[in-house]
């Protein structure tokens, strides 16, 4: 096993990566920028180099100053958690030349699904559902007006190097369409260096439902149920759950074994996420893969009982995976909340600070709070708005919002602005409640009531 | 279902009660001592009503007061927790004359099982195997002297009404077993205003092996497994894990079944303990029944997956069992740390005080911490020293460990001593990892090393 990992990360993330080294008995390098010098992830580690200047380009992203803190602590494997260079396979090559492991699928892998109209193409051929669109990269106009009849309106067109919500439209009719795909297309050239172009049908109402995959070096793949994370603002989840409250145990046959198809076919190994469209109808599509640990991993490892990251490091270290389908049991529901440093009744603006008092909620069995606050610590303005995630656990879905309920009422974050009261009434909302809410009621249903019961105050 | 409760406690326990009643959806009555007027489970609770000065005599264990509290705000049903009232059979027969549920067993239970004398002979008809000892409580002193001398030196005498330390001792020959039995006679008498008194061999070296069992009102009675509680200083359990390291899956099956015919014997209702002495032959005697939920039950709660007060609530409330031992699943391991606020490096000397900076351990799966406190809070000088438990689970012992560890190492508490680097030496103590403790080992071996080593230092 690995003597020492670094951490090429920070905030929650980076401390739950390090928490399973400890485990594990496995020396920890934390990297920090100049805005976390006294943030958790370098004060648990058993070293901590800093990589640059508080802007994260200068820092986390900078490629050469972690390899360099990698190589002069003599750490032997890379952690990216995510965000960052996670999904980035120059990092993966970088490390690989210099004969550290990259604790993530291949560089070709992340390639593969990083490129979206690529992935489309593979999954197609690996026969698994992909939403009706272009079949490769779009050129000329005719090309764009052609496809989008053909599918129909409305359609999203999208960069294939995309990503963050950078350089999609989505377009309702023919006489938007040429301009909004010109306009993502400079976007995406600004952003990406790369003004590639796809298109895909708009589903909706849909589901969005994504399954959890481990694969390791011996061509073993298993996946470890789904996840609904309709609730959405703005393509950012901010609460997820396992198992969906709505699908039938056909299903989740069918939609598990699909990402597992597309799993082998791509060769992949480590963890990763296929996600899916659910539409009304039933039917699934494939979304995309997310090539790395995802944010909402922790509801999977409460209903398997596993630990991913753990597992992330086993295979990474050639070894073969802890379990096999058959072997694997979900067991109850699970509920994650994520909590963020910004204030819902001000059009969620950023809320960065220091905490000036803090109480996390804790006590029983099925609760778990992942988080990098501690009281006197600070929210530095760089970085992701997501502080910590509330994570429950029961034998029913009921009992796992209850326990949510509870503990979202004992947390205290003082000193700045977070969305607990909110993410509390959204737990008390009827769509909430009956679990059929679809990826746009957030944003367009309970957000408008909930400002406007607001006002009404 | 009860619609109000009220929490007869104070600290972790009333908390943990609290938050359970939160979780099933019932109101919570707090009753608070003046020393705990901003006390945690005070704030957590719908109602708190102020039952009497800070001494625990004139409040917690003022039944009148508590049982005023009960009737004012509407309360349905008390729950004792453990401590103060919680087998005092004249407090539950005092709820029952006001129609208010007494969480817990019989006011006769109470009774037959608080009387030790009583209890091994009850065992003994149930066909549960006792310490060789008394028939029933001494009243001469030759009765005394052949006891002791059929059953053989090392012996105990010990107050039929016994408690916490109070009226026994230890008895190596026979020239000192007349001058011992009487002084802990007198003490007795003084103590419990009840001098019967009874005898025991010393079943030394031995190992503290407790079954958890649950009954309702059905006659259905259950045991979720057994919990090495070894580990102890003055009669105070300090770190107890479950499974058992040492027991063999025989042993394991015979204790259980003993620990069952001991509840199914005296028609217990609710939950309650069935404590043994496993010897070096392998041979396990009844100690004591505890007639309460314990301390140590969220090591049970962590490999049964299972709520065992939600479940008391459930009995209580003439509720059939919501399992039945064979479909009762144990998994993996579990280990609970105690922590007090007392110096060990002065010889455990009490530490009150106001907790000035707090953080306690989070994150990740198999990790729970119960306890009432919080930044800003105080301890008061008053009440037990225990001040939280953490508690980790692991499919293996060796997970376990390692996450107690990595828990106790992020644990801070300023403002007052406490045991947690104790607790860390004690992780790393061979004779711990080995699993093969006995109820001496703590305090005759490990303390007087440590000391030692500390004095060195």
């Amino acid at each position: 096993m690995f003597q020492k990992i670094l951490v090429a990360n920070r905030g929650e993330i980076a401390v739950r990566i390090i928490r399973a080294c400890q485990e594990m008995g496995i020396q920890t390098v934390a990297v920090y920028s100049e805005a976390d010098e006294d943030a958790l992830h370098m004060q648990l580690a058993d070293e901590a180099v800093c990589i640059g200047p508080s802007k994260a380009s200068d820092s986390y992203l900078n490629m050469q100053n972690i390899l360099s803190a990698a190589v002069i602590t003599g750490a032997q494997a890379i952690h990216p958690g995510f965000g960052f260079l996670s999904e980035n396979s120059t990092f993966a090559a970088m490390c690989e030349e210099v004969n550290i492991v990259f604790i993530g699928p291949d560089k070709e892998t992340i390639d593969q699904m990083g490129n979206k109209a690529n992935a489309r193409e593979m999954m197609r051929k690996a026969n698994v559902p992909i939403v009706p669109g272009s079949d490769s990269f779009l050129e000329s106009d005719e090309e764009v007006l052609e496809t989008a009849e053909a599918i129909g309106f409305p359609v999203i067109v999208k960069a294939v190097a995309g990503g963050g919500g950078k350089g999609m439209r989505v377009v309702n009719s023919s006489d938007q369409l040429l301009q909004a795909f010109n306009s993502a297309k400079s976007e995406a050239k600004a952003a990406f260096g790369d003004d590639r172009m796809y298109m895909e049908k708009i589903i909706s109402p849909a589901k969005h439902i994504e399954i959890q995959l481990l694969g390791d070096h011996f061509g073993n793949v298993i996946h470890l149920g789904e996840r609904d994370c309709s609730m959405q603002r703005n393509h950012q989840k901010i609460l997820e759950e396992a198992p969906s409250h709505i699908l039938s145990e056909d299903q989740r046959k069918h939609i598990g074994a699909a990402a597992v198809r597309a799993a082998e076919y791509v060769g992949y190994k480590n963890a990763g996420t296929v996600e899916f469209l659910l539409d009304a109808s039933g039917e699934f599509y494939f979304m995309e893969m997310n090539t790395r640990i995802q944010v909402e991993h922790p509801i999977t490892e409460m209903i398997s009982d596993f630990d991913i990251v753990q597992e992330q490091i086993k295979i990474a270290n050639n070894e073969p995976l802890s379990i096999d389908q058959d072997s694997l049991q979900l067991k109850g529901h699970s509920i994650e909340c994520r909590i963020n440093a910004e204030n819902p009744a001000f059009n969620f603006a950023p809320s960065p600070g220091v905490i000036k008092y803090l109480n996390l909620p804790s006590g029983g069995n099925g609760l778990r709070v992942d988080t990098a606050l501690f009281a006197g610590g600070e929210i530095p303005p760089y970085y992701d708005a997501m502080i910590a995630k509330v994570i429950t656990h029961g034998n029913t879905r009921e009992i796992a919002i209850a326990k949510m309920k509870r503990a979202l009422k004992e947390m205290v974050v003082e000193g700045i602005q977070t969305n607990l009261a909110f993410q509390l009434d959204l737990l008390d909302d009827e769509e909430f409640i009956n679990g059929k809410y679809d990826t746009e009621y957030l944003e367009n249903t309970f957000i408008p009531k909930w400002q406007n019961r607001l006002e009404e105050e």
